[in-house]
């Protein structure tokens, strides 16, 4: 809680499978202004890992004959039976002050490779549950998350009354039921609508603003943690 | 909409990778409900089909160098280069008059590779978008689904002042922004809480209890169409 600036870690995970995208482009701009904000930037890109999603057996070095997926996990936490790469990221979100979340909403929520990373990398028995409870008495309490996203839709489609309705209500799954639950102080999400839509100059004009509000929600995240 | 009931076709989209599971139990269960409720059932068992849950390029049988998800699918919705097995997916996704999605309920939504069932058939172009439009203008306009899961917490978690909250704001995601969203009118959710700590007798009772829910829902359901 009370790390010097230059030592707080950050880990953006990211999930679009075009490198030339938008999406990736709000990704390594939010990567920059967190480093001029004092942090290092872990940066997990799972479609350039090709990160496999389903959570299944592949996950453990060993399993017993009927596969139960959270036991399994709370087992390997214990024992040390998580697959190498499950374990490495897992080692890698532990360490991290921030959690970022970059992706193209898709559905209302993210999309499969990085619920698949959820599903795969936080643990039970090592985020939360075994020796940790939830929300508060988990593993991350004390740490930060934020959500970096693009939508489909413009920004009126998303307020109260609009078409959609408010992005909050569709978020709360994640803020919610991932974030808090394993025990993470959500912050403001940073949201690009539509950009799908946008000449190159408008795509300029938001990439500085989400350099801004990464800048901003980064240095009260500060503010609150010290 | 005027189907005769032995006409009717149910999809049900199951997500489990244990056949052994209470989750598979309880999907069968509402598959054997669903045909004594004269329906046809379809069920696309995504583990046993070793479904590759990530959108990207195999999704599709040529694109351009530059990969736009939604634009890609809605270029192979109108020129037919979904990937073979998009398509065929598709075409049972557009012929069943009840989707049944079949889960356990991994941090509050779908499991990884259910969402990437979402991500890749749910096709711009082709079930909402393009000649289609959001919501009742959507392809799946008059159709109805259903969620079928299971939690880890127990029933009083999700109650209001739980630890964990109303159910509904969690499924909020699913039910309004995938199921609503392409036209489906959503049917209440069967849930079986906390299966993990039943005994075998529980079990039996709470596959009971899931029976006479999908024949509940079915009966009315149809009680609604025609």
């Amino acid at each position: 809680m009370s790390k010097p600036d230059a030592a707080r870690t950050a880990l953006i995970v990211h999930a679009h499978p075009e490198p030339q995208s938008f999406s990736t482009a709000q990704m390594l701009t939010a990567a920059g202004a967190l480093r001029d904000a004092g942090y290092t930037v872990d940066v997990l890109d799972l479609y350039a890992e090709n990160w496999p999603p389903a959570l299944d057996r592949d996950d453990f070095t060993s399993t017993d004959g009927y596969f139960k997926p959270q036991a399994e996990q709370q087992r390997a936490a214990e024992e040390g039976t998580l697959a190498p790469r499950v374990q490495e990221h897992l080692d890698r979100l532990l360490t991290a002050d921030l959690l970022v979340f970059s992706f193209p909403m898709w559905w209302f929520s993210i999309p499969a490779i990085l619920k698949g990373w959820v599903d795969q990398v936080f643990v039970m028995g090592a985020v939360f549950g075994g020796d940790y409870g939830l929300f508060d008495k988990a593993a991350l309490a004390g740490k930060q998350a934020m959500l970096l996203l693009t939508t489909g839709g413009p920004r009126e489609a998303f307020q109260s009354g609009g078409t959609l309705g408010p992005l909050n209500d569709f978020l709360f799954h994640i803020h919610r039921g991932m974030f808090e639950f394993v025990g993470y102080q959500v912050l403001d999400p940073v949201v690009t609508y539509g950009p799908a839509r946008m000449t190159d100059e408008q795509r300029t004009e938001a990439l500085e603003a989400v350099r801004e509000s990464v800048a901003l929600v980064a240095g009260d995240s500060q503010l609150t943690v010290h």
